[in-house]
């Protein structure tokens, strides 16, 4: 693989069934689509563009070729979209089914951005969606098959050029949300030793109908990038300013601790 | 991570209980030693050097944090052998424990070597034990609980160092022998499209008291490294002569078919 930038930034992320995701609700090719873009989220919050994923499988014997084919399609062709490939595997028997996906990613000649780098005065902002993902299982666990929700949990769409831009653009702390925007927030404010405000009506922008506040502050899995940097820059169109980091510590939503201090959510 | 080749190389393998490892026979530091070995030969056998690994871990959630705090001792342990390290991991609850390892590799220059470049006229060279891992899984499975044997089992020994140092002789195929000496070697004769011919005398020498003919050819595990390379090149003290390339196919030992044409083991 090659690292032109002569380093490179890897991550691992391991996927159960059962836990992660389910056969009956995802088709296998919904199954690699996700875990791909989980992972290559993963790299995009450090500002890196995701070049190689190698996939290591465990699964009982008794599971069909097509289901596996599935699985591939699915990790190639969301690969594609950071035009990324599947580099290598490995493919064991095991009583559950397995998923681990390692990504390598290039950060040509940008630094790492990482959790801890939010100064007092920075704008806290999101690209991508938030409570999609949570409001479409509950959806599907409701019974219903299809529809904007349902397919927002089977098929997440993290704004993957926007880690790069950002960081280009001085981005001083990022994440994916996958934890959903409070816990993940959380992560930033307590590695950056800040407060976080989270302006709820401003957050709503990113949510749709049919995902309530709840999913909007706890729901992982739709895998928004959410990132701290100086006020006054000018971001692209798919970012929003939803809150301010000041002094102090826990993350606050219209002024309501939902991270650290008083915890409602957890 | 650091890629001054501004290459990568990146290999993965999973591991589950029950199948590559027992707890009743290991202790969560041989099995962390164990994998970080069997990942990190995939490596020296492309002639790189492992630099870091990043490990996912299912297990279930009533594990001991002993346990894993064992399994990453005995990883960080092996992959300090390389002067290598673990720089991340996914921890996650799942039914069985299940050990991801991506190992990434250094190649300082040199062009990875695959199975694919043996010739008529290389000889076929070994460094590392036989068949001593199946004699010692044999052994525990007798009831014995220590040994020379029993340890090879429990902590392998792949000689790193040989892979890059036979690369700059110019080895032309290599492999670690995981599958067993007549199915890796049968590897390298299938892809190279040419015929393996071993001396057991020879390879006998690579084994030891307790290790039979079937466990020199057949047993994995020891994670030894065999190559082809051009006859009358001088090899290192570690590195022993033990079969010939000819034009062909399939492996034989003393003339008798192992691997491909008549199989006598699989």
């Amino acid at each position: 693989v090659s690292a032109p930038d002569g380093r490179v930034v890897v991550s691992i992320d391991v996927f159960v069934e059962g836990r992660h995701f389910r056969r009956e609700w995802l088709t296998s090719y919904d199954v690699g689509r996700r875990v791909a873009a989980a992972s290559m989220a993963d790299i995009a919050a450090m500002g890196a563009v995701p070049t190689a994923l190698v996939v290591g499988l465990a699964m009982p014997a008794d599971m069909s070729a097509e289901w596996t084919d599935g699985l591939a399609d699915g990790l190639r062709d969301e690969a594609a979209q950071c035009g990324a490939h599947i580099v290598g595997g490995d493919l064991v028997a095991g009583d559950q089914v397995t998923v681990a996906v390692t990504v390598l990613g290039d950060l040509n000649g940008r630094a790492a951005v990482t959790r801890s780098g939010a100064r007092v005065g920075d704008v806290v902002a999101v690209a991508g969606r938030l409570g999609w993902s949570a409001a479409g299982l509950r959806a599907l666990q409701a019974g219903q098959t299809d529809g904007p929700l349902v397919d927002a949990f089977r098929r997440p769409v993290p704004p993957y050029d926007v880690g790069p831009f950002v960081s280009d653009l001085g981005a001083t702390a990022m994440i994916d949300v996958s934890d959903g925007l409070a816990a993940d927030l959380g992560h930033i404010a307590r590695a950056s030793g800040v407060r976080i405000d989270v302006d709820m009506s401003a957050s709503r922008t990113l949510s749709t109908d049919g995902v309530t506040d709840d999913d909007l502050l706890t729901g992982g899995e739709d895998h928004a990038l959410a990132f701290t940097i100086g006020a006054g820059i000018a971001l692209s169109d798919g970012c929003s300013i939803i809150g301010h980091v000041r002094e102090g510590d826990g993350v606050f939503a219209d002024g309501e601790a939902i991270f650290g201090g008083h915890d409602h959510f957890s």
